[in-house]
């Protein structure tokens, strides 16, 4: 059985402060999760500074090659606030203030309190679609298949839990993560050979660990797939073959046994 | 003054399980701040799948727009670990067993012990040059301005801390962070002003957080640039402004004031 590749997505990270170090970022792992649940496969990140020409390079690139683009950051008030302006040029469309973002600005923070420099947020690419800001009123957008949220997390999670029922859904790709105290160049030739069986079935994965004990080592093999009776089938042979070097490896599932 | 942009480098992180949310990457962070104290730039960072024309099209991309690639993860001993093979591609040169790579996997695992599948991490491109393997023998390597890393975070930092002093060094980018409980939107138009004033010389990035308590919101206002003495003055400044608000901020510099 084929994987279903149908829908296929790629995340931008816009902001120096990634790039400086200084902010770790945890947007990326939180939209992949959603988005495997989903069944749509991230094709890509990429996490660019606060310029411009490569908002508008980076975006009018990857819009082109997955279903979906998901940007995260930049749309706040101040000066280094940047995405929205730049959407608007990679689809060559004006950046008029958008009355119903205007609202809900005015409603958020009050009439007499809508500063020039808040309803900069109201700034919206002609034609996109906004995404509701639970927790700080001003909205990301949606531009064609281009998803702009805020960067900082809450609102992040807040703005893509919000369209996820909008997205097409591909076929959920389940796991199974099948973890020994084995070193990994042991293990190499039989998960090898197991990849090959389920070639175009099953991606398995191989991922070693080091354990805070002296000379750890811990081996997680992780297999991925939608056909969930073959995750099985294959789990059942890598534990026999795990339980041939007389350790007994422990077994997650990603769904129910 | 100008900032020094001479240096500049790229990561390419390689991996499924970052795409898949499986694993939070916490490299980038590292490899940045690291960049940062040397003087060099952090361009952009690429998350790529373990899709072997998709390593070839990224690095040959990026190792003629960046002065460094660093590139993370698959040079070990699965059949997943297919790094080395596509940077040979990349550079259209041969992938044979490298002697030097040979001695060291025999002098780590014991002669007795170099199955297939640990001889091939020592598959290296010709011409490259080796990287050691504190941690676990496996050398990485490095091809042009291509360096070649593990994914495991532990080796990842052994690897790019026996590097960095060979790499060419720039001024090294300084910072000084203003942190207060007003809303970003309350401080945008005096940030941007002072975005202005000193424009070319001192890099200014504005990052709100949401506290946990009922309505807390946190701001913090980075400077950043390689003259000290204008970070210095720039901050003063921007402290006097807050506290004409009745608030004291808290200021961080990455030197000594």
């Amino acid at each position: 059985m084929e994987q279903d590749l149908d829908y296929t997505a790629a995340i931008v990270i816009i902001g120096n402060e990634i790039l400086s170090g200084r902010t770790q970022d945890t947007n990326t792992a939180y939209i992949a999760q959603k988005l495997v649940a989903r069944g749509i496969t991230l094709g890509e990140v990429r996490v660019i500074p606060d310029i411009g020409g490569k908002i508008i390079e980076t975006v009018n690139t990857l819009r082109g090659m997955y279903s979906y683009v998901f940007t995260t950051g930049g749309i706040g008030p101040t000066h280094d606030d940047i995405t929205a302006e730049n959407i608007a040029k990679a689809f060559g469309v004006a950046l008029p203030a958008n009355e119903e973002a205007m609202q809900i600005l005015r409603d958020y923070y009050g009439p007499e309190n809508l500063t020039q420099a808040r309803a900069r947020m109201a700034r919206i690419p002609e034609g996109a679609a906004l995404i509701p800001n639970p927790v700080s009123g001003a909205p990301g957008f949606r531009m064609d298949n281009v998803y702009v949220f805020a960067g900082v997390p809450k609102i992040m999670q807040a703005m893509l839990d919000h369209v996820l029922p909008s997205l097409h859904q591909g076929a959920p790709v389940e796991s199974v993560s099948v973890s020994c105290q084995i070193p990994e160049s042991v293990m190499a030739d039989d998960v090898g050979a197991l990849q090959e069986r389920y070639l175009g079935c099953i991606d398995v994965g191989s991922y070693p660990q080091f354990l805070p004990v002296a000379g750890g080592v811990g081996l997680s093999i992780v297999l991925r797939s939608v056909d969930k009776e073959a995750l099985r089938k294959a789990a059942q042979e890598l534990v026999v073959c795990i339980r041939t070097r007389g350790i007994d490896p422990q077994v997650t599932f990603s769904f129910d046994e």
